[in-house]
Order: structure tokens, then sequence, then C-alpha cells
């Protein structure tokens, strides 16, 4: 039996020639995410996998149903898998907005999902870093959900080298807009002209332009002048502060795809270019009034990073550590009548926070030696008795290749010397 | 918008007055989950939360489509939201078997949905920490399976007082059965009226055991003998070797309501017997073929853990700590003029895994100072300048009302002298 299409297993470590995801790669990543996130004192919230449809059908219009995993469930109720975290999160906070004080300032791990026609190896589901500030509009909170991106990324390793935001404003592109086209009706349709600028045929662009009363040039001018919003300058002034600069530059070819945003949008890509965006984002100040049926009114800003060009990214640069079990030691029961004791020694070692294995039936020393070496656990080691019945280790560091003998109660000193596994 | 009936959400803490769950107690558990199954060499895995109904009613026939949450996809496939993890961990094991050395030792922990009448307050979802040893008989991998449930309970703080796993075996049931019943295809039906003595009125059940021409004196000796198999003797052998003898006591009262089991079954009982079982699970030697049409011939040994019940548990015995943002600093910018300055220190500090807030706009020193009460951090500090124009850091410790001086280089010292949050 084979798993749908477009979703993944999570094997401990990558198989061998296959997909670079793995069950200890996700771990790897959410734990960078969520430390980074933490240290911005975010606080973490989640949702249920299933939505309501409507949840979503409001926020983006009817035409959102043909991306979904939605479906009708059996107490005939017209659900989705959740494509975005948004739509919950402004449902979580408008149900109970008195109790945080403002701004909020929370993330999110959720694994999202779609079903848009299968293209081969495009995946149906991903996870992604959802992290928000709510109830705050000065730029100051921009500028902090920005150095937050900028940061979850450096945790992996990646430098100004590997990637840079591109920080833009939806402000600045809808005055553009208004002042050459009466119909504000338009907006969205030229929004996504501009954001297939880079990736469309000029010619194409030059055209769809054309029908809205504006010209390719008067648009790439705009975006070569570049010249930044006072919001804008406020931002790249504070990531500055931080001394975060480097990673930052003003780029009005960004404008994102969605209807929703209101103020700063911004996306962050790999400087060779060869990745689609790594994370996106921007300020939404009227969606959670939406969503809520005017229940809560808080302006917002947030982004989304998924795991997967993440990962790919992470590959590519040799920037993944090495998946193992991360075990202490691997005992060997070479004595059948120490088995007792060996396995009161691996409990008391367990219990103070070391990761041991051992083989479960006699088997030879050959054998043993050879799991543990496969196991790829730091060392290996046996009980032996002295002359007078007092049990010893001898234990091999299989880094080190050094040997020793200790009594059993210097075992875990030791391991704590081998630090973070 | 409300959420779906029998979903949960997960705000950072619980709501005041509501329901016990939130992100961070969710997080709490899953830290504890994860850090004991690897203790014991046990590596996580993960499979898609969606998966062809096939796979469910390959293991348990057509009449568990009234217990799932499954419906028609939109490539018309019949799916479910997954109910229990091992199928898909047969599927996955199956598919990979010559990439493992056996045993194999694997733990996941997912999110499990089922589709029951609404009853109130029944939920829909729970998570489980699901812990297996697949393609070992010897009864060495049932104990330590065993001691795994025990030491992941004792990692809450639980003790032998909280709770005890009763240990039972399915074959000894099997004898027990054939020796009194020509009919095997009766067997499942058997299994069913023990697995509900306890609670059932006893004429009921004699009445049930009377038309398999089974007596309700017969079947309470046999538990009351309880007189354990070589197996079980061998699992408590090796638990007691493990110093875990108080944790266990074999009792013929669990038999375990599935059809597959094929060993040693056990579950872990709170001792007030306030609560529902915390844990269950056994030797499922059969499955894994089942499963994968042959593919993969695995003997296994596996237990799950709800979310749900350990929670409540935890919480009545006082064991859940306090969940907040864990903040070792919330800095004051009490001068516009050294906001540029506090940004890059609370950047420095960021970096080096320190956790900070701080106010994005200027507000009084008494409302910055009463944020930083709120948000439970550890300590406030603000910057200040000496009259020849050095940096300070004026620090207050809100645990010991202690204030002080320091260089900005030294505050990360300080922190450090914090200990785990």
């Amino acid at each position: 039996m084979e798993r749908l299409p477009g979703f993944r297993d999570f094997y401990p470590e990558p198989l061998p020639n296959q997909d670079v995801w793995s069950a200890d790669a996700r771990n790897y990543i959410f734990e960078k995410w969520r430390a980074v996130a933490r240290s911005y004192a975010f606080r973490e919230y989640d949702g249920p996998p299933i939505e309501p449809l409507e949840l979503y059908t409001t926020k983006s219009g009817e035409e959102i149903v043909g991306q979904l995993y939605n479906f009708t469930d059996k107490g005939n109720r017209d659900v989705a898998l959740r494509p975005e975290m948004t739509p919950t999160l402004a449902r979580l906070v408008a149900a109970h907005e008195r109790n945080y004080k403002k701004p909020i300032k929370w993330f999110a791990l959720p694994q999202l999902f779609r079903y848009e026609r299968q293209q081969k190896g495009r995946l149906r589901e991903h996870f992604q870093l959802n992290a928000d500030i709510l109830g705050e509009t000065d730029p100051a909170a921009d500028a902090e959900l920005v150095a937050l991106l900028i940061d979850v990324l450096r945790a992996f390793g990646l430098t100004a080298n590997d990637f840079v935001v591109r920080l833009s404003s939806r402000n600045a592109w809808q005055e553009f807009f208004s002042a050459r086209c009466a119909d504000s009706a338009k907006a969205f349709e030229f929004y996504q002209i501009v954001d297939k600028l880079e990736r469309e045929d000029p010619k194409q662009s030059g055209i769809k332009l054309a029908a809205l009363g504006l010209s390719l040039t008067e648009v790439t001018d705009f975006i070569k002048a570049g010249s930044p919003t006072q919001e804008l300058n406020a931002v790249v002034q504070n990531l500055s502060d931080r001394g975060l600069a480097d990673f930052v530059k003003v780029d009005y070819n960004v404008i994102r795809g969605l209807a929703y945003y209101t103020g700063i949008v911004f996306e962050a890509f790999d400087k060779k270019g060869e990745f689609r965006a790594i994370a996106g984002g921007g300020r939404y100040d009227n969606l959670v009034k939406l969503i809520s049926g005017g229940k809560a009114n808080l302006s917002a800003i947030g982004f989304g990073m998924g795991d997967v060009v993440l990962l790919e990214l992470l590959k590519d640069r040799n920037l993944l550590p090495q998946f193992d079990a991360k075990l202490h030691a691997f005992c060997r029961i070479e004595d059948e009548a120490l088995r007792g004791a060996s396995l009161q020694l691996i409990q008391t070692l367990r219990e103070a926070g070391f990761a041991l294995d051992y083989s479960f039936i006699p088997a030879s020393s050959d054998k043993q030696f050879k799991r543990a070496i496969e196991s790829k656990a730091i060392s290996t080691f046996k009980l032996d008795r002295t002359p007078t019945g007092d049990l010893l280790v001898r234990l091999k560091n299989l880094r080190t290749r050094e040997e020793m003998t200790l009594i059993p109660s210097e075992v875990g000193n030791l391991f704590r010397s081998f630090g973070a596994l």
C-alpha cells in the first residue's frame, strides 16, 4: 500500500539517495525555529489541522476552494485541511482578545495542505514557521519581525552571502497605482502583474499593464528608483541599529501576490537565485477584523517560512548536521551472568538523561561491537568483575580509540564530558 | 466563526478557567516523551496525517469505518485522517526494511483522529506517543518497552504511588479459551467480554460467557489465580533487575480489546482509579505481515500513550510546571536616544540564546516596569551612560529584588547564572 500522492514519509534519517527530509531533519528545523522565536519573546500557539471551509472563503473568496484540500465531513460540514495559519490565528485572537496584552507576539509550526492538480514531485503539504505581531502599527514592530526572520535563517548558519530580505511597501505601490488608475477595483490585478514581473516575458507584462492604462517603463522606472517610504526608512534604520543592515535591501520588485497586505511586504531569497522564496510576509492591518466578523480589530504583521525550500537550501550549502541516534554508549553484555547488573547500570544512566542501547539477546562479542559502531555510539562498554567481586566498567571511546576502566558510578561524569551529542 | 466540534485550540498557556491543554503544555509533554524515548535509543519517525482508507480496513475490517474521520478526496480516493499509527509504521517499515538493522526501535508523536457520534466534551483528536520494537520476539524486548513506558511516566514526576502497569498475556487467555471452546472464531468475542469485565454488570458478563459455554466463575478464578506465564515471569524479572519491580503487577483483568495481539498485553493506570487508562499496548507479531501484504514479516510490540488523560492526571497531581514566556529580561527603554544602543544589546543577548522583550514604542517608566512584571521576566534593565559617555546596564532581578549595575558585556554571564528558565 502506498502513501497518498504529494505527502511525505519521515524516516528517522533521510533514505539513501532519496529526499532530503527526515524526522530528525524536521526536528532540527523545528528546534531552531522555536529557539529563535522564543528568544524574541514570541509564544507558541496552534489550532486544529481542519477548519470550517468558510474560514478560508471569507478571507480569500470562493476562488480559493480550487486550491484547498477540502471535503464534506460526516456531519455534513464543509471543512478544509488548513492551507494557511492566519485565519486560525485571527479566530483564536478574536475569541479571547481580552486575555492578552498588546502587542501579541505569537508563532506556530503548522503543517499546511493544498490540493492543486498534481505535478510530479509537487507536495500537497509542508510545515511552516508562522510568526505574527498583532496590535502594534509602529514600524518598530515590522523591524522586530524582519529581524526575527533574519535571525532564524542565521541560526542555521546562513550568512549575508547566502540570503537577503527584500523589503518593499504595498502602500507605495498602492499610491503609485491610484495616481495612475482611478479604478481601485483593478488594484489587485495590478499587484499580480508586478508580482510576476521578474518571472514573466516583459512583452506579456507590458500588454497586461497597458490594459490597465499603465506602461511597463513607468513601472520598471518606479522599481529602479526604489525610493523608500518613511516607513521603510524606519525599518531599515532599526535593523541597522541591531547590526543587521547587511541582510536587507529595499526592492520594489517584491509586492506579494495576496490581496490583503496593507503596508510593508518582504521576501527572503537565496542570493544565487537558485531557489524559490525562503520566506515571505507583510502587514495586514484589516484582516483580523474581516475574519473575526468585526469581533476584533487588530493591526498585524506576519511571515511564513516553509520547511521544504529551507531544507533544500541548507543541504545545498552543506549546513545540515549529521543525523544519527546520538547515543552516549552501546553496552556490550558478553557474560549473561552480568545481564542483570548491566540492565541496572543502563537504567541508572538513562535516568540521568544519557542515551544507551544494548543487545536484547546473547550475541558474540564481535557482533555486539559491530552493532555499537553501526549505531554511531560515542562509546561502548561492558561490565566486568574484580577478583573480589566488585563491578568494573571497561569502556572504549569510539571517537578517540581511548580505553579505560571505571567504577560504575563514574560513567555518568565521563558521558557528561562528551558534551552535547 | 467557531472551530469544529471535538477539536482543540492550543493557546500559549491554558485559558483561565478552561481546559488544561495549551501549546506550552503540549511542548512540555512532547519534550519529555522525546527525551526519554531517545535515552532508550528509540528513533523518531512520522507519516502523513491522511492515509488511504484501505490501510485501516485491511487491519480492522470494514466495521472500523464507522469510527474513522474518512472522506473521498478530490482525486476520488477513499482516505482517512489517521486513527492510529501502527498501520503507517508497518507501511514505512515494509517499504524500506532492508535499510534497518533489527531490532528496530522507533517512536512517533502523531495527532490521531476519529469521528464517533459526538458526545459532549468528547474529543475527535488527540496526540499520542507511539513506541514500537520490531524484529525481536524475546521477552527482553517486551521488558524494554514496558520499562520505557514506566520511565516516561516517571519523567513527569509520577511515582509508584501514582500509577501501575498491569501486565497480562493474550496467549494465556487464548489457551484458557481454546481449552474450553473449540470454535476459535469466537475467541475475539470472548476477549471483548473479558475486556469489559471490570466495567460491566457481572450478571450481563455471565450471560454472555454462558453463550460461549463458559462460566463467570471459571473466568474470575483464572484472573484471581493470575498464574504468570514463563514470558511474563521473564518480563517481570527483567524489570526487577532494572529496579522497576514496584511499577508493575501481573493482572489478567487486562486483555486489550483489539483482535490482533499475540503475546504480552499491558495497560498503565492511575492507582486511585480516577482516570481512563494512561497507556496501553502489547505484542502483535502478525500485523506487519498482514498490513504489508506479506512484504515484511516482523514480530512487533508497541504501546500508545495519549496526551489528554496524561495531562488531566498531571494537573490532578499538581505536577504541571508554571507555563510562561520564560524571559531572561525585559529591557526598559526610557531614553529614546538610547533605543538604538538598547536594540543592539538586545540583539547580542538574543544571539547568545537569551530571551528578551521590550516596548516597541516610547512608554512611561512605570508602564514598562509593569509590563516587565506581567511578562514574568526574571529581570528588567535599562541602559544608562556614565558622565564620560560609556554605556552602563542598570538591572533589577525581579525574583530576588537585587539591583546592580553592569557593563553591557557582563549581562550574558549574569543571565547564564539564572540557569534553565
